[in-house]
Protein backbone atom coordinates (compact mmCIF):
# COMPACT_ATOMS: atom_id res chain seq x y z
CA UNK A 1 0.00 0.00 0.00
CA UNK A 2 1.59 3.34 -0.93
CA UNK A 3 1.78 6.23 1.31
CA UNK A 4 -0.34 9.33 0.06
CA UNK A 5 0.70 12.42 -0.42
CA UNK A 6 -0.12 15.72 1.42
CA UNK A 7 -2.15 16.94 -1.60
CA UNK A 8 -3.77 13.35 -1.85
CA UNK A 9 -4.60 13.19 1.83
CA UNK A 10 -6.47 16.46 2.15
CA UNK A 11 -8.50 15.53 -0.86
CA UNK A 12 -9.73 12.44 0.63
CA UNK A 13 -9.89 14.54 4.44
CA UNK A 14 -12.07 17.19 2.18
CA UNK A 15 -14.60 14.57 1.43
CA UNK A 16 -15.37 13.16 4.79
CA UNK A 17 -17.13 14.82 7.88
CA UNK A 18 -15.41 15.37 10.88
CA UNK A 19 -12.36 13.45 10.52
CA UNK A 20 -9.09 14.87 11.52
CA UNK A 21 -5.01 15.05 10.34
CA UNK A 22 -3.00 13.82 13.83
CA UNK A 23 0.33 13.21 13.14
CA UNK A 24 0.93 10.39 10.86
CA UNK A 25 -3.28 9.47 11.08
CA UNK A 26 -6.43 10.70 10.83
CA UNK A 27 -8.90 10.78 14.09
CA UNK A 28 -12.15 11.18 14.43
CA UNK A 29 -14.35 11.45 17.66
CA UNK A 30 -18.19 10.61 18.83
CA UNK A 31 -20.30 10.83 21.59
CA UNK A 32 -23.36 8.67 22.30
CA UNK A 33 -26.30 8.47 24.46
CA UNK A 34 -24.60 6.71 26.78
CA UNK A 35 -22.16 3.30 27.80
CA UNK A 36 -24.11 0.92 25.72
CA UNK A 37 -24.42 2.47 22.64
CA UNK A 38 -20.88 3.62 22.63
CA UNK A 39 -20.37 -0.02 23.06
CA UNK A 40 -22.58 -1.47 19.87
CA UNK A 41 -20.68 1.19 17.63
CA UNK A 42 -17.36 -0.35 19.02
CA UNK A 43 -18.43 -3.76 18.42
CA UNK A 44 -19.32 -2.72 14.38
CA UNK A 45 -16.03 -1.35 14.12
CA UNK A 46 -14.55 -4.27 14.99
CA UNK A 47 -16.73 -6.34 12.30
CA UNK A 48 -15.54 -4.11 10.07
CA UNK A 49 -11.47 -4.13 11.38
CA UNK A 50 -11.88 -7.57 10.88
CA UNK A 51 -14.08 -7.55 7.52
CA UNK A 52 -10.92 -5.16 5.78
CA UNK A 53 -7.86 -6.73 7.99
CA UNK A 54 -7.37 -2.76 9.53
CA UNK A 55 -7.52 -2.28 13.06
CA UNK A 56 -7.64 1.33 14.60
CA UNK A 57 -6.30 2.74 17.92
CA UNK A 58 -9.87 2.85 19.77
CA UNK A 59 -10.38 5.15 22.87
CA UNK A 60 -13.78 4.70 24.76
CA UNK A 61 -14.84 6.71 27.88
CA UNK A 62 -18.22 6.25 29.00
CA UNK A 63 -20.58 7.29 26.04
CA UNK A 64 -17.49 8.81 24.02
CA UNK A 65 -15.40 7.02 21.55
CA UNK A 66 -12.15 7.80 19.77
CA UNK A 67 -11.12 6.41 16.75
CA UNK A 68 -7.37 6.64 14.71
CA UNK A 69 -6.43 4.91 11.54
CA UNK A 70 -2.98 4.94 10.11
CA UNK A 71 -0.81 2.67 7.95
CA UNK A 72 2.24 1.26 10.03
CA UNK A 73 3.52 -0.68 7.65
CA UNK A 74 3.33 2.02 5.08
CA UNK A 75 4.58 4.59 7.66
CA UNK A 76 1.44 7.30 7.27
CA UNK A 77 -1.74 7.24 5.52
CA UNK A 78 -2.85 5.08 2.78
CA UNK A 79 -6.02 4.28 0.89
CA UNK A 80 -7.02 1.66 3.38
CA UNK A 81 -7.16 4.00 6.14
CA UNK A 82 -9.39 6.22 3.94
CA UNK A 83 -11.80 3.12 2.77
CA UNK A 84 -12.39 2.21 7.15
CA UNK A 85 -13.13 5.84 7.97
CA UNK A 86 -15.92 5.58 5.47
CA UNK A 87 -17.06 2.71 6.18
CA UNK A 88 -17.51 3.78 9.87
CA UNK A 89 -19.17 6.66 8.82
CA UNK A 90 -21.82 4.25 7.41
CA UNK A 91 -22.84 2.42 10.82
CA UNK A 92 -25.92 3.47 11.83
CA UNK B 1 -18.18 7.12 48.04
CA UNK B 2 -14.67 8.04 50.27
CA UNK B 3 -11.34 8.97 48.06
CA UNK B 4 -8.93 6.46 49.52
CA UNK B 5 -5.98 7.93 51.65
CA UNK B 6 -2.52 6.90 49.88
CA UNK B 7 -2.24 4.25 52.71
CA UNK B 8 -5.33 2.38 51.44
CA UNK B 9 -4.40 2.97 47.85
CA UNK B 10 -1.07 1.00 48.51
CA UNK B 11 -2.82 -1.63 50.76
CA UNK B 12 -5.08 -2.42 47.80
CA UNK B 13 -2.60 -2.00 45.08
CA UNK B 14 -0.38 -4.90 47.04
CA UNK B 15 -3.50 -7.52 46.43
CA UNK B 16 -3.20 -6.83 43.29
CA UNK B 17 -1.35 -8.47 39.83
CA UNK B 18 0.23 -5.71 37.54
CA UNK B 19 -2.46 -2.88 38.44
CA UNK B 20 -0.10 0.22 38.47
CA UNK B 21 -0.72 4.08 40.23
CA UNK B 22 -1.16 6.77 37.52
CA UNK B 23 -1.83 9.74 38.70
CA UNK B 24 -5.06 9.36 40.42
CA UNK B 25 -6.23 6.41 38.77
CA UNK B 26 -5.05 2.65 38.57
CA UNK B 27 -4.10 1.36 35.40
CA UNK B 28 -3.49 -2.11 33.76
CA UNK B 29 -2.23 -3.59 30.13
CA UNK B 30 -2.96 -6.71 28.69
CA UNK B 31 -1.89 -8.48 25.37
CA UNK B 32 -3.93 -11.12 23.51
CA UNK B 33 -3.48 -13.42 20.74
CA UNK B 34 -5.21 -11.50 18.31
CA UNK B 35 -7.74 -8.55 17.94
CA UNK B 36 -10.45 -10.73 18.42
CA UNK B 37 -9.32 -12.01 21.72
CA UNK B 38 -8.88 -8.38 22.36
CA UNK B 39 -12.61 -7.50 21.49
CA UNK B 40 -14.03 -10.56 23.66
CA UNK B 41 -12.17 -9.43 26.55
CA UNK B 42 -13.42 -5.74 26.43
CA UNK B 43 -17.21 -7.24 25.44
CA UNK B 44 -16.56 -8.81 29.10
CA UNK B 45 -15.23 -5.52 30.99
CA UNK B 46 -18.23 -4.03 29.69
CA UNK B 47 -20.67 -6.41 30.99
CA UNK B 48 -18.86 -5.73 34.35
CA UNK B 49 -19.08 -1.94 33.94
CA UNK B 50 -22.60 -1.81 33.30
CA UNK B 51 -23.24 -4.53 36.18
CA UNK B 52 -21.54 -2.00 38.57
CA UNK B 53 -22.25 1.04 36.91
CA UNK B 54 -18.41 2.34 36.93
CA UNK B 55 -16.78 2.31 33.98
CA UNK B 56 -13.14 2.51 32.53
CA UNK B 57 -10.93 4.82 30.06
CA UNK B 58 -10.82 1.82 27.80
CA UNK B 59 -7.94 2.00 24.73
CA UNK B 60 -7.17 -0.43 22.51
CA UNK B 61 -4.67 -1.39 19.64
CA UNK B 62 -5.05 -4.67 17.60
CA UNK B 63 -4.27 -7.21 20.69
CA UNK B 64 -3.60 -4.72 23.45
CA UNK B 65 -5.72 -3.51 25.91
CA UNK B 66 -5.27 -0.64 28.50
CA UNK B 67 -7.60 0.19 31.48
CA UNK B 68 -7.91 2.92 33.80
CA UNK B 69 -10.13 2.88 37.08
CA UNK B 70 -10.99 6.34 38.77
CA UNK B 71 -13.60 7.90 40.14
CA UNK B 72 -14.35 10.98 39.23
CA UNK B 73 -16.93 12.09 41.33
CA UNK B 74 -14.65 11.79 44.47
CA UNK B 75 -11.82 13.41 42.56
CA UNK B 76 -9.54 10.20 42.97
CA UNK B 77 -9.77 6.64 43.80
CA UNK B 78 -12.12 4.88 46.02
CA UNK B 79 -13.15 1.12 47.21
CA UNK B 80 -15.23 0.92 43.69
CA UNK B 81 -11.94 1.30 41.61
CA UNK B 82 -10.77 -1.75 43.43
CA UNK B 83 -13.96 -3.64 43.05
CA UNK B 84 -13.81 -3.38 39.21
CA UNK B 85 -10.01 -4.19 39.12
CA UNK B 86 -10.90 -6.96 41.15
CA UNK B 87 -13.76 -8.10 38.29
CA UNK B 88 -11.74 -7.75 35.85
CA UNK B 89 -8.70 -10.32 36.78
CA UNK B 90 -11.36 -12.73 37.26
CA UNK B 91 -12.25 -12.54 33.64
CA UNK B 92 -10.41 -15.76 31.79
Amino acid sequence: MKKLSTEEIHHHLDELQDWKLEGSAIKKNWQFEDFRAAMKFINEVADLANRYDHHPELFNVYNKVSLKFSTHDAGGLTERDFKMAKEVDKIQ
